[in-house]
């Protein structure tokens, strides 16, 4: 028996250590990163023939400038459309999606809209490769691919397609596709990967033009956030380990330090997100995207009854109000409440379950040897936040999926006011039930290093560490479990013959020559069916399509608001919560930038132009932390130690006028600060000044053309 | 001497009625309208005969599109230019306002800003009279007089005109002008009068289209809030009636109702707040100004120092920012707390007063006789408030027009928080005061009722039927004391012959012939200077000129803004606040459109897009509202009889929570209605998708211009 248990051992040794981590280096070192590709389209393994050939000449019918290549992944069996666009069709798609381009010096440079019938006024729009970045590519032909739209009425495998509705929006909802992704670029990633991940200092500054760049605004301003959130923290991390190496002489002075503290805090963080206000500006400002109207782009998961949009008179998936309505009532808000109430009811019981066997304890009760039993609430404590956190995210994404929002940042805001309400109670519940009902001081502090030193760094490593792992090692199995390629190929041999026929046709009549890149790069060409012998010659695009898919910056975000609360709402008492913050967010920085560039999947890019409602989260909640250090003044008694004559109501009148004089104040400084700062409001001006000018010129001299050329005609 | 003072009595009696009102009437009736002219300029009764003939020539000189008739008023002895400009020019200029114009069926309806280019697709835009509404023309006019602007330096009068330097600016700066005002238009003024001011049925509802039309947008959206809010005042008038009817039977009920009722106002004030904002979105919608990009320009009384904007590159006046901070530092705010310690002052001392007189009486210190003494502190206090009143609302005007903000905006909104934060102290010290620390209910009523009753009934009278007695005698004086007309032609000889070889010569060098209308009508003619024995052939201009400016709806606003406090706040001591209110408003709308038909200048239109600072003022009124009544719920001892038991620091705390709850489910209900209507962002979205849609076509269209020309040019 124990014989054989070694003998698994070491064959799992010896397979993690062979495929795992030296092979899925050696995959992403070797696998060939596909240039002139930008978006893979991927079916279900199992998925009928004429599926596959049906899309195919569907994309070919209604898009004829697409670019598809066709390849047979061997390891999983599926089939991926390796897709992109001619030149000019992403141009023209870039002009729909507003994108902003700069303009060459002659013509007054600064950045504008890109308008395809002015083309030649663009910098460096001769340079194909070079003009767009591959996340603007990724986005473009995301875009363009999703507005292929069917021409009349068709079923495919008892699934209908009506006029109008997207092809692949309804092939991803009805699974016939299995994923869409933008795939990587190998030698940017790698350069982010050395400079970014692995950088040689881990306080070398992030090279956010380059994040921007590959990632996208949204990426890239959460970075920025989380830098500036990083250096911001330094103050409190520095008052606050001050205060700690002071305090604990005597009551008098404790008190003291912590009205201190407290304002200090508070001051601290209404500054912080005033000047953070301001420097989002200034990014949106740099990056174009402050005067960004929201883009009444449809969420690619979007469901509806298609009918007749009233604005663009066109069929459009529309899901009434009254329906989201209905359902936020009836099925948010009682999963919400009832989350929220099992998650106290919970924590409540075990914290009762600690305080009798503390008391078993004290009275002798409970036999000497049972004194472990005292750490049992406290595991139950960790295991039930960690497996409520798991639970409430996934309801959060489901309920805000099911919620069907139309447009991206409605759908953002929604999903972060629900994460952020689970969020909340399932993590400061069991302090809050600390400081206020329990006096002692001890058992808070204990509560609050287990989850500023221990729980942090656990989410580190559940967040990189395991799914790195898990991901490498399901990948070695994968690769190890999978059938030969020429086993494969045989498998669907009529389907490959097939789809080469279709793509050679298609390739003829377009009379593209076979030694254009772009049809013999990708086109189901011989070559890819040939059977190598060497089994791990999987392509950079296989290993991404089997990789997890980035779960968007909601959770990362989170943790970050969570503890900005911790440090505004308790740091007075654990002085030392910004200093470990501070430790703990220069390893964020790196570990959320290990996620995106080693686990995940490449994000499709946002374009964004503020961090949306974590600002007012923020903001809200320092008003909640006026409202609970106030609380806290009263509880701990250091009003009544500073003012021992004080009847107890005249106390808590006293308190709540304080707290209604500091909101008032806060308010008041907030407002009086101007969010966009003076330099950038004169930019702007600037830039509508000089495009009110442009527009007369145009129109003028669309008017002396056609003066000029009536004339013409008349002479 | 009784004699004698009969004597004054009738003669002022016999006057008034002869003059006053019967003859200003016929002043009105009989004078003849300027139909052709939009703007009066009129200088300084003894200004050099230099100043005017400079001006006569710069305007013809800067702006050739000018069209300029003199009148030398007989009875003031002032030059009044009256100007318009040719109708292109006015087209021109309409442009550049981005005013709003409807579009032609054909060419697919709906409203657009006005392009000079694109004349033909506007709607009635061949109809030079009827094209632009009188309001819409004389904004135009004096925009385009605000932008004449000097060439090079000169000197005049020893006062210095720097390069590109508004002429009209400068010259109001300096007094070299008296006032710049557009026209009645006696037509459309009398069909307002009698459907707004004297309708036949005091419930119909406003002509709010020919307001708008008549004076523009921002005065039409004061009576449209004026009237939602009277409306809306009905249902807190009946429940307070009907609350007010129940109420005194026994204590129990009375707190019962006291609760309901404050809670049925903050209900009613979040709800009403709410609707507004989206009535308000409605009309900013049907008005055109939803979407207005906030307009940079420049107040007519904003000064600086000359540079060249960053922005344009041209000279504009230019104060610092700096500049302005300091003085909002060290004299905005010393004066603003100095006015409102010194009344909290005497209200204070007031107080006192009475307090001390009350107790003298009681104790039988002073004669009976003396007990009409006790009024003497409430003829004080009103004497005090009434005069504070005055004065503060001048020293805001005064403040704020040092404090020199470039956009009519910002002055807007910096004038209405300093006149409310003087208006609350001055209106709610005194209540407040009674209310929280002297326990007599009826001395309370006492004073709402005063305030509700007596203070708005003669405020009433101080704003509409003073001014207009006081107004049209002053005229009337002043006519029987005028000079007859050949005196007056005599005095200045000279500048008469001088202004008219200007005139005719330019007329000449313009080939303007004397048959046409506009150089007829007003040039200095020598028909004006004849001197007619009627000498009360006063012309309506003339009458104008001496009338009032119009304040401004800031007071308007104001006034209702505080009574809106009285309901909220003090409502559940009053319950028939509301119904007052309701009474008085009724009559406000009255009183506010004489004012604006019979009293004052007409005024500037303005376009605003809502009512400014007023809704978050407001807002946070609501939420002040929340607070009193706590602490009234506390201080009357409601709580403490309906929970006995409950200890005093327990009654606080619940207090304290309570308010903290109901404030936030007042931001939750407010936050989570849309502010904009579902209809109207359907209407902008399609606005929106027509606007890209057409311009594309533009583009297109341009791009085909071009290419056929090259072709051209090529063969």
């Amino acid at each position: 028996m124990s014989e054989q248990l070694t003998n698994v051992k070491s064959v799992f040794h010896k397979r993690f250590a062979n495929l795992s981590s030296a092979i899925s280096n050696r995959l992403w070192r070797n696998a060939d990163t596909n240039y002139k590709c930008d978006v893979l389209l991927t079916f279900p393994e199992l998925i009928d023939d004429r599926v596959i050939v049906w899309f195919l000449e569907k994309f070919i019918q209604l898009q004829p400038d697409i670019r598809v290549s066709i390849k047979h992944h061997f390891t999983t069996g599926v089939y991926g459309f390796y897709l992109t666009f001619t030149y000019e069709r992403v141009l023209k798609g870039a002009e729909a999606l507003q994108l902003e381009k700069p303009i060459k010096q002659e013509f007054g440079g600064g950045y504008q809209r890109l308008l395809f019938h002015e083309l030649d006024i663009y910098e460096g729009v001769e340079d194909e490769d070079k003009f767009f970045s591959t996340q603007e590519r990724q986005s473009i032909v995301f875009h363009l691919l999703y507005s292929i739209r069917i021409l009349e009425n068709e079923t495919l495998n008892g699934i209908k397609f009506k006029i109008d509705q997207s092809l692949i929006q309804r092939g991803l909802e009805k699974k016939l596709i299995s994923q869409v992704i933008p795939l990587h670029n190998k030698e940017q990633l790698n350069h982010l990967r050395e400079t970014w991940v692995w950088p040689k200092n881990i306080f070398k500054a992030q090279p956010i033009v380059d994040i921007r760049q590959y990632f996208g605004v949204k990426i890239a301003l959460y970075f920025c956030w989380l830098s500036f959130y990083t250096r911001a923290l330094c103050l409190p991390a520095l008052y606050g380990t001050y205060i700690w190496y002071y305090s604990g002489q005597s009551q008098e002075l404790d008190d003291k330090l912590f009205i201190i503290h407290s304002l200090l805090n508070i001051i601290w963080a209404t500054g912080f997100l005033i000047f953070w206000r301001r420097r989002q500006a200034e990014l949106a400002y740099e990056w174009n995207t402050l005067d960004m109207e929201q883009l009444e782009d449809t969420r690619a998961t979007y469901k509806g009854q298609l009918r007749r949009s009233p604005v663009t008179n066109k069929y459009a998936p529309y899901y009434p109000a009254w329906k989201r309505l209905l359902f936020r009532l009836s099925v948010t808000m009682p999963m919400l409440i009832f989350n929220l109430v099992l998650v106290s009811f919970c924590i409540l019981i075990i914290f009762r379950f600690q305080a009798w066997i503390d008391r078993q304890l004290k009275l002798g009760h409970l036999p000497s040897l049972m004194s472990l039993t005292q750490l049992l609430p406290k595991i139950l404590l960790a295991l039930v936040t960690t497996v409520f956190d798991d639970v409430y995210k996934r309801v959060c994404r489901w309920l805000t999926d099911k919620e069907n929002y139309r447009e991206q940042r409605t759908h953002d805001n929604q999903m972060i006011a629900k994460m952020f309400a689970c969020a909340c109670v399932n993590s400061y519940l069991s302090v809050f039930y600390i400081a206020f009902f329990t006096h002692t001081h001890i058992r808070l502090s204990d509560q609050l290093i287990t989850i500023f030193v221990i729980k942090q760094f656990w989410d580190h490593v559940k967040e990189a560490i395991i799914p790195y792992i898990v991901s490498n090692t399901r990948l070695s199995m994968l690769i190890q479990l999978s059938k030969k390629e020429h086993d494969r190929y045989a498998e669907r041999k009529d389907l490959n013959q097939e789809l080469k026929r279709i793509l050679d046709q298609w390739n003829n009549s377009k009379q593209i020559k076979t030694t254009d890149e772009i049809s013999v790069d990708y086109s189901l060409s011989a070559r890819d069916f040939i059977p190598s012998f060497e089994t791990l010659s999987l392509s950079q695009a296989e290993i991404e399509c089997l990789q997890p898919k980035w779960p968007d910056l909601y959770e990362d975000y989170l943790e970050l608001v969570i503890q900005f609360g911790y440090i505004i709402f308790l740091s007075a008492l654990f002085p030392l919560a910004a200093f470990f913050s501070l430790l703990n967010n220069i390893l964020e920085i790196r570990a959320d930038a290990f996620k995106l560039c080693m686990i995940c999947q490449r994000p499709f890019s946002q374009r964004v132009k503020d961090i949306g409602h974590w600002q007012k989260i923020m903001e809200y909640m320092v008003i909640a932390a006026i409202v609970v250090n106030c609380i806290f003044c009263s509880i701990r008694g250091v009003f009544r130690r500073m003012l021992p004559n004080l009847p107890f109501a005249a106390e808590i009148f006293l308190l709540a006028c304080i707290e209604h004089i500091l909101i008032i104040v806060c308010k008041i400084i907030r407002s009086s600060i101007e969010s966009v700062p003076y330099w950038v409001r004169v930019e702007k001006a600037k830039m509508e000044y000089r495009r009110r000018e442009a527009l007369t010129k145009l129109e003028c001299n669309a008017l002396h053309l056609k003066e000029g050329q009536t004339q013409e005609n008349t002479t």
